[in-house]
Order: structure tokens, then sequence, then C-alpha cells
């Protein structure tokens, strides 16, 4: 007998039917003897429907109010998911992020979680109930309501079960696991049947959308065992194949699942991206600052940043932004920055993409970068930045590579046999 | 400069363009220097839309979980609301019932309030605020969500005027006013610029929709000056005009009111009502229970109750139900209560109404009954049934002679005439 928390999306929960069967897949695993508290999110187009109404009467919304009225999304669903159990026969109890309670800090739509003060279910499961608690919510030190930000149910479910030492924390979503790399890209994209903490924290940097990267995170520093897993499957599948399906998020430090692991575990492909290049400024200290703060002050986020060496004590610094940043941030370091800081020009380029390799094995392994250089230089692909972390390594290149990439790097990792 | 609560109802708020025109007319009370605290009830329709969610998954819901459902309506309007006031450059904050608090019973889905703080309300209004409360809800003791029932709102903004001793608790609606009687049927009615609580109470028990019966009461217990006004003006109309719109609620021991005051203040009529005689039953201790008992337990409502002098130890029994329940009781009495009872028979009227003249001014006035029977039996209307309390008559006629009977009782009364 098991303590798990899940934690299911705004499409499962999308409809009546939808959450009749969510409650049928919930049912199941309390009748199998697990005590289950169930997230659900909002259903799905709510939170947008409550924020467009905000929007319509204040375009720019007050931040605490447009949380009082965004938390109601998921209050709905835990009641009606509530009811849904009730009327399988399954005792059930709803409660708010205040109610739990979820406290935050007072950052209004994109709350910290603080503490969670789990006695009450703890009481309910005890009873036999299983407990529905709203994510993406909050309440702050002086009792405002707040949210998380958008995946905040994520990051709730997770933050949850690590508040009750829970088993397993399953994550239902409309994927079923974590893939080599994206199968509309390769057909042969293989299911992974685990992957690290690290590794899901890479991939989620990079464009694989499966998880919130704060709710990684979160799985990460409080080690709880995540599981993504499809909401799509028959609601009535026996609890032994559901509990094997997906992807598991273990850490690297169980020696039984390090072994397993291949090289790579993953290609991921992120696009939208652009690349800003400052060129020949003067390679001294404070440089970079003088470049990249004014751009962090605009709220503008900069993923890969690369500095040459210099010559004759000039250099280029190039970095990328989300392609819809492109244009307010040439704007910017054109007006704002160049006048100060004597460079020759700043230039953009709208279509590069993202290619990443992602595996806890390179670690251990050398060579790896050098191979997957020498495949995408026999594609005639041409690399126009590099960037690596310990498992990771990260090439800028012309967007219109991206697929070839992709297919090119999964073959020769050979990432579709297990 | 005075502290008012205003209450406006769903359909006052039903699009984003109204609640912008709420929002006008609450920052010009504001800006003529009142201290302002303002109750929204859920946008039109929002409650029934949640309640019928709730019902396709669960035919009865459970209460606990619909109130956690139903409670969200209110909770989207005061954000939105307290928005709107934002974009008019008034300060605004939104509270909901767990926030104020309204502590309640836990009689989920028509709890009752048992105390308010406002502490939190009277700190917002020092700092120049306007307030934006959600009706409709509260919170127990246990610290799980409720909800006062259907116009529960009427209740909290009456409640809150009582526990912050507002000077004025306005309601805005769709009519503007209370009148002499309805006037699609008399066109000569006319609006009463006050009318005394119990009269007001009278008028919501036969019939007039203006506010729920509840509200009215808490204003009478607590002695809440009490407005209607119409919600459908120009909301930059001057709030001198606006002041002496509507009609007032006022209390008897006024005595400055009470000489203003007609013998009688207005006449309602009720329709959708049935009549059951239960024929030559035994006139004998414990006959009415065992008559009206069996109705009760079956949460069916009986209004008027008549019962005449018995001849040779027999008397008939007569009541009224709402006539959607007519055939539910006849069937009940015929089955379960007839066989122990040894009545002659049970039969049903379907097509009668009740009308009842409601005025203060009958107490300390002799012959106003026999003049609404004078009146009535002139126009050859046959009364049927007959009920009095200190300040109010109530007699049951064929439905067919609801209008005649309104009209020539109003004229008869004068009531056109201030």
């Amino acid at each position: 007998m098991a303590l798990i928390v899940q934690k299911f999306g705004g499409t499962s929960v999308g409809t009546v039917e939808r959450i009749r069967n969510v409650a049928r897949r919930v049912a199941k695993w309390k009748a199998a003897g697990h005590d289950v508290v169930v997230v659900p999110s909002a259903m799905a187009g709510e939170t947008n429907r409550l924020i467009a109404l905000a929007k319509e009467i204040q375009p720019n919304p007050d931040p605490r109010e447009l949380d009082v009225v965004a938390s109601t999304g998921e209050q709905v669903s835990i009641g009606l998911l509530s009811m849904a159990l009730m009327e399988l026969g399954v005792r059930a109890k709803s409660y708010t992020g205040w109610q739990v309670k979820f406290l935050t800090d007072s950052a209004y739509t994109r709350a910290r979680i603080v503490s969670i003060d789990e006695e009450r279910i703890r009481a309910d499961l005890k009873q036999g109930c299983v407990v529905v608690v709203a994510g993406f919510q909050g309440v702050d030190q002086a009792g405002n309501i707040t949210t998380l930000g958008r995946g905040g149910s994520d990051t709730s479910a997770v933050a949850l079960a690590a508040a009750l030492k829970a088993d397993e924390c399953q994550i239902y979503t409309d994927v079923d696991g974590v893939y080599t790399t994206d199968p509309r890209i390769v057909p042969g994209a293989r299911r992974l049947r685990t992957i690290t903490f690290e590794e899901m924290l890479e991939m989620a940097s990079v464009g694989s959308k499966v998880l919130q990267i704060r709710s990684v995170e979160f799985a990460g520093k409080y080690r709880v065992p995540t599981r993504v897993l499809s909401s799509l499957t028959d609601p009535l599948l026996p609890v032994e194949t559901e509990a094997r399906s997906g992807t598991l998020i273990t850490f690297e430090e169980d020696p039984h699942m390090a072994m397993e692991k291949a090289v790579i575990s993953g290609v991921a492909a992120q696009r939208d991206e652009a690349k800003i290049t400052v060129h020949s400024v003067p390679d001294k200290p404070g440089i970079a600052y003088a470049i990249l703060g004014p751009i962090a002050d605009a709220h503008i986020e900069v993923d890969v940043i690369v500095q040459n060496v210099s010559h004759d004590g000039m250099t280029d610094l190039s970095f990328t932004v989300a392609r819809a940043d492109l244009a307010k941030a040439l704007k910017l370091l054109r007006e704002q920055v160049q006048p100060h800081i004597q460079c020759r020009d700043v230039t953009g380029e709208e279509r590069i993409a993202k290619i990443s390799i992602v595996g806890m094995g390179m670690r251990s392994h050398a060579g790896i970068a050098a191979k997957m250089f020498r495949t995408l230089a026999e594609e005639g692909i041409n690399i126009e930045m590099i960037s690596t972390s310990e498992i990771k390594i990260t090439v800028v290149v012309d967007e219109k590579y991206t697929e070839l990439a992709v297919r090119v790097l999964h073959k020769a990792f050979e990432l579709e046999q297990e």
C-alpha cells in the first residue's frame, strides 16, 4: 500500500465525461489499496477565459485581483472531481489552496511555495478519503490568494508529494512519457522508462514541454519519485500495468538506475530562437554586464551566451533570445548600449534553432561532443554557437536543419535501441 | 460623509460593460466623499452554469462540494469589479467570504451567518479603499466553504451593513423600488418612498420578489436602513438624486415615518397556488398534525391554513400549497393519511390565487377587512379562504379574478394617491 499523489492537466478534466474518467482512474488506484491525493488543473480553457475577462476590464490586470479571479478555475475542478468520485462510491473531500494550506510568498501570479500544512490531508486519508487538492494556488501570510503561474499545478503536485513524503507523484498528461526525441520528427523515437532528474531538467530547459522546469526542480530538491504518464489510456487499465507505464524521474545516486543508462538519453530541439551578436567590443571587465544587464532589466530572457577569445583586445559576444524578443532587444542594444560600449555593430539572426543532446552518461564518456560535431558536419550542417554543461551539449544551427540534425543525432547515438 | 454598503445583482454585473457601469456608479459615491463597501453577485447565469455542471456529474450533488463550486461565481465578480474600479483610478480591494470572514454554521447550500469579522474592511476603508466583498458565501468553524442559498447576496449585504453599522444598505436591482402593487396589473401603481420593515416582510411573503425574505428579516433584526433602487439608471446620475430614489425600508418606531403612512401600503397577488381540502374529519386534538405532519415530512410547503368551526363533531381543513406540489400532496394524503383519519374526501383545486393587502396602518384602523371583503363582493369575486395577520389580510380567490381583485383593491384603498 503506497501513498500516491496524482496530477491531472486541464485537458484531462476538460469535460464532464473526462472528469468521470479521471474519477474512474483514481477510484481504481484507491480500490487497489493505495492512499490517493489528486491535484486537478482547471478545466481546459477556463484559466484563459478568466484571464481574458480580466484583461477586457483592465488591460494590465492588478495582480492581486487577477489571482482572485484565476484561482477559481481549479476550485471548480476540485468540487466536480470530488462529486464524480462520490458518484462512484468513493469517499472524497476537496481542499482549496488556502484550506490545505499552501503558504506562499506574496508574489502574485508567480508565487513561490513556502510551506504546506498537510495535517488535514493526512487525517482525511486515515479516514479512507481520496483527497482532492486545488493546484496552482496558495495563500500568503496575510491571507491573500496567490497563484503559482502557468504550469503551477505540476509544482503543486510535486510539492505536495514532497510534504506528504509520498511514494510517487504521478503526472498524468497527454503524452505517455518522455521520449528520446520528438516522435513527430523521428518516428523511431523511444519512450524512456526512466530519466534522471538532472537529465529531465536539461530536457525541460531545451524545449521538451512534458514537465514545467519548476516542478522538475522541486522533484529534484525533495527527491520526489515523479512519473509522467498518459491520461489517454483506458482508465480501467490494470493498476500493475499503469504503475509501470510512462517515464519515471529518478535520482542518479540510485546505482541500479545509473547502470542501466545509455550514454545519451535524448535529443531535444528548440525553435523560435534568435541570435544576437555584438561585434568587436573591447574585451575588458564588465563588458558582458554592460550588454546583458539592460537586456535583463527589460525582462528579456537570454539563453545560450558565447564569447570568443579576443583579438587585439576586441571580442564578439553572441547570445540567443526568444524570437519574439529579437526586435525589442536589438532596438534596446542599438539605442541604449551601443553608444556607451564602442562596439562595431549589433546584428540579429532570426532563423536559428537550438539542438541539444542530454545524458548523464556523457559525464564519464569522452568524445561525445566530438561525435556530435562530426555527425552534424557530415551532413553539412554548420554550427553557429556551442554551449555545454556537464550533461548537455547545445549547438545553435540554421533553423532549416532542425529535423535533419535531430534525426542524424538520434541515429548516431543509437537512441532507437533500448 | 456616510458609510454605505451597495449590493449589485447578477444582471447588474452580467457583462464586462455592466461591470464597468457598476464601477462608475460606485466611484461616483466614493467621489462624493462616502465610504463604500460593494457586494456583487455572480455574473448572471454563472451560478446556474456551475450548478448544472455539478448536477451533470452528480444528480444530487454533495452539498459541501457544491458550495466549493458554486462560490466561485462571486469570487470572479469581486476580482473583476475591483479591477474595473482601479481602471477608474479608485483604490479597491476584494475579499472572499473566508477572507472577511463571514463565519456561518455548517449547513451547506443554506448556511446561516453566525458572525462577521469586519476588521480588515474597516482598515481598508480608512486607507481610502473601496472594499469589494463576495456575497452569498462564508466559511464554517472548521474552515469549510459554505453558501447562504439563493438570494444570499442580499443577506450578505444587509448583514455586512449591520456589522459595519453602515448608514445605509443599498440594494441595486432591476426594479426601481417597491410598488403599491404590480405595475403590470395596475398601470397607476405607485412607488413607495418608504415601507416599514414589517410591511416589507409581509409583501415578500406574498409574492413581491423585490427582496429575499431572509434579507428583510436581517434588516429588521439589526435595524439596517435598507434601500431598494434601480441599477438601470444612468450610472452618473447625481448622488443627491440617487440617494432619494427607490424605496427605503424603515422602522415603525420612527414617528415621522409612521405619520406619513397610509392605512394600506400595497396589494400583492400570488398565483401558482393550489388549495387542498380535507372534508369532514373528526374535530379532535391532533387531527391537524395528522394531516399536515406527513406533508411537512415530504418537504411540501404549506401556506394559508384554515379550519372552520365544526358541525356534529366534524370539520373541514383547507390549506394552500405551491401548484407544482399539488399532485404529490394529494397522492400522499389519499394513500397515507386518509386511511387513518376517517375523512370523507380529499379534494384539490388547482386554479386559485392569493390576494393580500398589507399595511401598518390597519393596526389602528377598524374596518379594513370589511372594506376589502365588500370591495371584492361588489365585483362578484367569491372569497374561498381568509387568513389574517396583524398587518396583512390574505384572501384566496379563483385565479381568473387575480387582476380584477388587485385593481379594485388598489383603487378602493386609494393607493394611486400619495
